[in-house]
């Protein structure tokens, strides 16, 4: 499975926001994440960067 | 290897980008891809949506 984690950076260290993510799809100005558990969680944030290899996704706050 | 090809959502049938990529990481307005070869490809667009373990990124056009 490809699942990955996600974080949002911010400050010094990246903060997990969720793992084993599946699919991240727009909404609201941010995105929903919803991983192969099937629970959901909104984060009002932008795409930084992705590491698939690494199974990383990293989120950064709009305004930054 | 948990890579993903990259679409480019446009019209009807998204078109692709790259496939077997590794990293994405912000770069002038857009986004720089990295494959597991090391190919690298720049994309002026914003991430729309990730569907991971079906290994599919779609990118869109930052006007639409």
């Amino acid at each position: 499975m490809c699942e990955a984690s996600a974080y949002m950076m911010e400050g010094d260290q990246p903060e997990l926001i969720m793992e084993a993510v599946d699919t991240v799809e727009p909404e609201d100005g941010g995105y929903k994440l919803i991983n192969i558990f099937g629970e959901q969680k909104f984060v009002k944030a932008v795409i930084h960067s992705l590491a698939l290899v690494d199974h990383k996704l990293f989120f950064k706050k709009p305004s930054q």
